[in-house]
């Protein structure tokens, strides 16, 4: 069995195969050729997984595929050759074009290294090979460009179409559940055919375990496809939802987290999402995208928006950090020119080290463009790759008497509770902003820190104070509502 | 205790409190001298309860309420003179400015009734009378409208300002669970002050089954005003979101149905709504435009939408009928002209008799201004007042030879597994036009239908067929996945 691309998906999915409770499996590993393809298969070969993960049974599982000489990375496409199974786990971006503002003005998606690497698996896999593509891909991809490339390459080789096609995407989160994302959740499949829809079945029964979580086969591979860029766009326009109410809510004094929480007791409304900082990582960002790509392909004029709410919604969270920026612009005597930030959290996501399209770079890149020193931290990260920037795993070193704001700006679980990042809250001079744009602080926290420090906190902090009436009714004025007044709408 | 207001909320909830089970009230319903209004109360007092419902439980609080005699209903204002409590249920319109395509252009809030409501009630009711408003208002209204109502008012009488004001919105559900939408489900409360508060949630304590509906009690009235309009805007906005989904699976030949029921399985996207004709209701249809309204009235100029995704939800929800009636079109050979087509259900909700804001009407206004004839059935309605239409509940008298298309247009649970329906559906001509815009046909009717009479049938039916996958290709052509393409988004 080979995993074609050993990234966030596939490298654990390697590691998850090799050890399948229902099959044996010898598990091949293969990335490309480049310098940090080769660095991952050398980490991967020698014990080290090559990403960060709070999942201990990552580890698990890599010692025990290792001990069992089950498993092993490399470069060498030959190995695509003993394939019985085939994995694609490969990348397929999609490069956006935003003005200065992040607002979106279009955006390409390059199939070309996506087609590529399916190329490479036809051109050496044996005649009955399962290729299973688990890549997020624009809906109708399998039929009519996988498909396509293998039809024609075995007619090349003079083989018989023998080999199986399959689409089943992954669901994976780095994280605490970064195995448990893989083995123990509900998985969607379907097949070129019946017989590839059978197969991929079978395949994924001996991986997963289906008797807590049953398999859903689709009527094609095209549902399928559609079944995961729908899912996120979903959940990318959930988020972008609350952007607006967020808004309102501060402009009238509202503690929009007690609202949200009255809300989500209803079951039919238990997906709305609470306010944070922008949304960041590999899938969301751009998910949405290809479907609106794959829908503009298939006959729709350029220049207007094919799934116009999923676009809105991928510009709308882009743009969100920009908010927590003029928060704290405004708590800092309206610059944050020659002040001192501290960012607690540089990655996408609570506990994980993944910094991919991570709502702090823009937020980071606001505060460097006017001219703020940022200082990082972060319990996962050591080099913050995407701007080439130390980060500190150390709370000492970044909350010294220098800082004159201190942001929020990842909800590890490490920031909550922790009596000495508030001991050392509580330290630092009075005048300084601290900003929680994602609740991580207690309501006691932010008392403590109210009452005791006059420290201004912003985010959840001021929403979880007390409100007065009277300050309600100061920032709402009353003449306004009198009489009819008409507003205009978006359209 | 009177409750102001005796329509879809009003009438029920005088019913419910009558019927109290921790505490016994007097409840005297209150209604506007109008024609409408005196036709209420006279049939409230007689026991005929003025809405069509498929709850039991209504005529049962009916009939309980009328035998206690601690129930009367009455159009004369003195009645708030004996209140311990007022319930204003009173509404609150939104008048929307659209262009002819539906296109939203702008709309009016016209708070006078509503103000004037809650001036009579403050120039009669006893100085220590808890109000509590449960009309869906502005968020900033009880604060910024009724306080200073009530507060002037009680000046000119020369009282002490010793009433209390709470907001607790209702989350009634007219249909099969209308009593239970109130007495045993979640509800949020505030008050204009502590002892406001208290009040009110020691009357809603009186009438709803708390301990297992535990109340949830906000910081502020503005708070539990905004908690109703952004629930509203949430779930217009999850209806809404799924449109573009549906006429992009459409376009590739994907049954939009099983990728929701897979998406589903996960617990972060239950509230993924299916396809349907369109919103309609009094609620959904304009709540996000009040809080857009509000967001506007504090201080942001006009000409922008003030919560830009919760309005675009609102204008894709009206504008969605459209779909249906296209594709009835593209399914009658282009044209409705002269054709004779069934709506099956003209009220906007399954079970319910209420066709208020009904999506049915568009689709029927789009049908008749085209030239078609339009045949209406619907088990809850006799007459379709908006329309002034009469409304057949025997489906014999619809579904005759003369016809060219049969819609789903509500979902009613009359319309499922109906053998008597589906026999008439198989009498009539092979080439006949069957539209369900809802999914209440079953896999094994749709079948039946295509392959014993060719009858073409669109909405789920077509979904569910048997997909062949050359199909599918046909419709998504390959070429336009070539290279690298790039698109353009809608900012």
């Amino acid at each position: 069995m080979v995993v074609q691309g050993l990234g966030f998906v596939g490298a654990v999915m390697a590691l998850v195969v090799a050890n399948a409770p229902h099959e044996d499996y010898v598990v091949i590993g293969v990335d490309l050729p480049t310098h940090e393809g080769k660095q991952k298969v050398d980490a991967l070969n020698k014990g080290v997984f090559p990403i960060e993960s709070a999942d201990p049974t990552v580890e698990e599982l890599h010692e025990q595929a290792l001990d069992q000489q089950n498993f092993l990375a490399t470069c060498n496409e030959h190995a695509y050759e003993v394939a019985d199974v085939v994995v694609v786990d490969v990348n397929l971006d999609v490069e956006k074009n935003t003005d200065s503002d992040r607002a979106l003005r279009g955006y390409d998606v390059d199939l070309s290294p996506f087609k590529s690497a399916c190329r490479t698996v036809a051109e050496r896999c044996p005649s009955e090979t399962l290729v299973i593509v688990e890549t997020t891909v624009p809906p109708g991809t399998c039929r009519n460009v996988v498909k396509p490339i293998f039809d024609e390459t075995f007619e090349k080789r003079g083989l018989a179409k023998t080999y199986r096609l399959g689409h089943s995407f992954e669901r994976v989160m780095p994280g605490p559940d970064y195995v448990d994302s893989i083995r123990n959740f509900y998985r969607v499949y379907a097949g070129i055919d019946e017989d590839s829809a059978d197969a991929t079945r079978d395949f994924l029964e001996s991986i997963i375990y289906t008797d807590e979580f049953p398999l859903t086969r689709l009527g094609s591979t095209t549902a399928s496809e559609m079944t995961k860029v729908l899912e996120n766009s979903y959940r990318a326009m959930n988020i972008a939802f609350v952007q607006e109410w967020t808004e309102f809510a501060e402009e009238v004094g509202v503690n929009l987290y007690e609202v949200i929480e009255a809300i989500r007791k209803r079951p039919t409304h238990r997906n709305l999402m609470f306010p944070g900082l922008g949304v960041g990582g590999y899938c969301l960002t751009k998910d949405p995208l290809l479907a609106s790509w794959a829908r503009s392909a298939h006959g729709k004029g350029d220049g207007e928006a094919h799934l116009p709410q999923s676009e809105t919604a991928v510009e709308i969270n882009d743009r969100m950090p920009r908010h927590t920026f003029e928060r704290l612009q405004t708590a800092l005597d309206d610059t944050v020119e020659g002040k001192t930030i501290v960012l607690l959290g540089v990655s996408y996501r609570k506990d994980v080290g993944d910094t991919r399209y991570t709502p702090a770079a823009y937020l980071y890149d606001l505060l460097e463009e006017h001219g703020a020193a940022v200082k990082l931290h972060d319990p996962y990260v050591e080099h913050w790759d995407e701007r080439d920037r130390e980060v500190r795993q150390d709370l000492e070193a970044v909350l010294t008497e220098k800082v004159d704001a201190v942001v929020f700006s990842t909800p590890h679980t490490e920031y909550e509770d922790n009596a000495e990042l508030q001991r050392r809250l509580h330290a630092l001079p009075d005048s300084i902003v601290v900003h929680d744009a994602w609740g991580v602080l207690s309501d006691g926290e932010i008392g403590a820190l109210q009452s005791t420090h006059r420290v201004q906190v912003s985010g959840r902090g001021d929403l979880h104070s007390e409100q007065t009436h009277s300050t309600e009714t100061d920032s709402f004025p009353v003449p306004s509502f009198d009489s009819s007044t008409t507003a205009t709408s978006s359209s």
